[in-house]
């Protein structure tokens, strides 16, 4: 079934076999300014979580956090001193919010555009890295705030999201937006407490939703969760939705976003598009990045 | 004569003793709103510089960037697979594009607005980490192209940048805007290759620019070297700009940025003003972040 | 109670208001060759658990290893190809082996001999880093098997091993010697699978041991545990055995230790003393090392 | 030349097709016990240098080391407080003082026995990995202290050694000996400061040096250099003593290593035999680990 899914969304060639960018194409200079005329009211909201340096049961591999040099010598001396750190993550995973590249993930030895995985190396990614996205990604932001449509504060971790609860949002998704997808996960965790997200799941989108990425045509997808509903129907296609978008569509995914300052904000103001920007690091070769993604109300 | 300089240049409770954010309280929301409306042209350009993984003589502490899973068990394998990495960096410093933290910096014990050195301890800052810029940085900002100006390619390194050729520069700068000074660094180093930046200096403002910055009363400065004229003419105040712009005036910093695409997207226009955004992670207790700002112009 | 343990058992300045070896003094040129002479049957056993990589409940920090360069590249290829890798690791907590240099642990402010905790600083301690044992720790070690003393194949988690037991072990303790404690922990491990070592903590010594070791006189105490019994009785003592070894009377330790191995083939020699080395790495100004020590029989 | 030494010296099979411990099977319990013996003066002599973690010219990756907590916290409180820190490093190269497995180089895309590149994958080596040796090994080390036999300091970058100097030594070399080579190289940087070794070079054994290799049978070979003498002669066999010894014979080398106090201490005896013990750290899959090996005389 998901593999039918993923022949019948798969477009592959669309923009040139050599072709490592995917739908960011679609991140046309008419886009970005339609984009930057969306803000009206000047506010800036992040969509990255804080980098988990502490152990969690939905944080198994820790962000390193180290300071270099503190303010203890600091503290009694004249003159000038200074502080330093080092940050280091492992990011891919349900943790950090962060952006995939579409050589992060493979189907059947291929990535976007039927590269092989052999072009991701022990050294980097010799294709589609996320270095195709070190101009930043900047376009028009479209929210959909799952809980509120639904009447609840949250989704439960393995809800699925189905493509009429899309289709139904009141949302007008054009060709080229940045599409995110609130399902209430951090404000479970504030309420309740980390889950173990691998076992017990994270809400998300049902696999059929692929057939509406494909309708709908965004240049990115992003979510709260992974995009995905877990845990997997399917654990030969367990991460559908990245498999189509990522490796089919060419959509690069934002992963673990921080959704619900931005869902009060959109709320608020009943408008739920609005200017949105990513800025990945870059990273020679990477396969995503970390990433603290501003919309821009 | 530098401390004279601090003396004079220092606000401290301008916005209440409490204050950890210094001047990005200048980027209110009409700001942002008039910042928005730069954007004509749907030109997004980054100014952060890929990260320099590699040894080199301007890169002495080179940033991780491992490959934590490759694509080599994939390429033969049947359906999902994937790839990951990690990213480590000790990003202050001279090679990596980072924003400092106004608790990056002491003077005589004391961060911006007077608080104690000792906040920022072995498990990071408990005053002005960059935490206060989550949010995101996005404003006006403006380019001042000295390579230009000057009729030359680059500027050397120890060439110090004066006050009167900022103002004598045609660039209209307003109260709040994010400031960024081009010295062409990256143009020298593609061209006679890298140099070591903390022996023979990089070109940078005059000390004397503190009292522009004074009077001018930007958001944020940044540079594609690192403000500060190096090597330093006083050993006790060695990045005078540093110091005066953190610590006095609560002025955040953007270091070694990538600002030869966006002097030449500029001059292609001849316009020097454009949308500017900075992402930095969300570091708890972080003084400072990797970042890869964008201008949309 | 704790506190007077403290004072019963200290002894400060005993080699010195400036020494920083503690116990480590012990170990003579005639107490190693007594220890070379104890090898009768070649056999080099290992004491240190392969490094936790992976996270789990007992492993809250793993550690990284990274191939920097993998075989991908080779495999196809003529002539000269290299693999290379990264490890790094936080290695005091309660999973990876490692040696506490005498400035891991404060007691009022004060490590071993008196020394400010102050000594201590972000970028490494001043006072009794690790360095102190770069020529390797070389000594007569004596092994007590406490769950073949009790007729079980593990102790369970919290369980006190009293100095009585010591005494009536059949074990000859001298001067000088490497005392280590098996509690059959991973074995239990092994049988049961990981637990949460913080919450349901581990088995060790009882505090009332330090006397015990007051008189015997160890040069270096280790355990497959962390040598206190955990968790502790008294939160504000909350590992005694660590603090009056190490900041009273200037005793190594180390932790979490593999030591089924050594407790197998002491007990099929039916001798429990054996040569035993520790190689910790010469990390300047550290607390502590990851160590793999070797006993040899 | 080097492609006939290569097939000339190597002997893959002699343990068995599926052997990956290769010249480690010759550290038999008989030789453990007879270097044992060796100990007489009860002096423990490390032969690991002090991690670098500051940026040199001959250290282009520097060591990690960062202090998780330090003492600021604690010099001012009652009662238990600690300090903890972590290390990493990317110990192959010309710097840190570590153990090659076997599987670290490839000549034509196979490893030690013939087993393929393929088999270090990006998550770790399946064949040859340092797990081989997480036993210890233990066995009679022999110095050849060459500048002291040449009556200088030290040998300059780029000296060759040559197999004639090895025999007229007078260093009785016997089967499954730990053979180490001293050139000066920490006395020379003590003196005249760090070189860019990649491109200067390092004093080490001329490739002929294979054969004798081959007739003395050695278990495991190391140097203050990297056994090899660089720059290299043929390019397309840039270490030929590292493809030989590790890939045709399967002894294991020890590089960057200190030899400077033990060719003090072996010199004022008049004694170059002593037990020699190196305890890698037990990483799964590892090319090798950072070591402080151990002379014991």
């Amino acid at each position: 079934m998901s593999a039918e899914l993923f022949a019948a969304t798969r477009r592959w060639g669309r923009w040139g076999e050599d072709d490592d960018r995917g739908a960011l194409n679609l991140l046309t200079p008419e886009r970005v300014i339609r984009a930057a005329a969306l803000v009206q009211d000047g506010l800036s909201v992040p969509c990255g979580r804080r980098l988990g340096t502490e152990p969690a049961v939905d944080n198994p591999n820790p962000a390193l956090h180290h300071m270099l040099h503190a303010g203890d010598f600091a503290a009694t001396q004249k003159g000038f001193q200074w502080a330093a750190d080092f940050v280091g993550v492992a990011f891919h995973g349900n943790s950090v919010s962060h952006i995939d590249a579409l050589s992060h993930v493979f189907v059947d030895g291929r990535m976007y555009n039927g590269a092989s995985a052999a072009e991701v190396t022990s050294v980097g990614a010799r294709r589609s890295s996320i270095e195709v996205a070190e101009g930043g990604i900047v376009g028009r932001g479209v929210l959909f705030d799952i809980p509120r449509l639904r009447g609840v504060d949250w989704l439960e971790p393995g809800d699925a999201i189905f493509k009429d609860e899309l289709d139904d949002a009141g949302v007008n998704v054009e060709q080229g937006d940045i599409v995110l997808v609130h399902t209430g996960r951090d404000r479970r965790r504030d309420a309740l407490g980390p889950w173990n997200t691998y076992v017990d799941g994270l809400a998300g989108l049902d696999p059929e939703c692929a057939r509406w990425l494909h309708d709908k045509d965004p240049s990115v997808l992003g979510s709260d969760g992974v995009s995905d509903v877990m845990p997997a129907a399917d654990l030969e296609w367990p991460i559908p939705i990245h498999m189509c978008a990522l490796v089919g569509m060419g959509i690069h995914l934002l992963d673990n976003l921080r959704l619900d300052l931005l869902a009060d904000a959109c709320a608020g103001r009943g408008r739920w598009e609005f200017l949105f920007v990513v800025a990945p690091l870059h990273i020679g070769g990477g396969t995503g990045s970390p990433v603290n993604p501003i919309a821009i109300l």
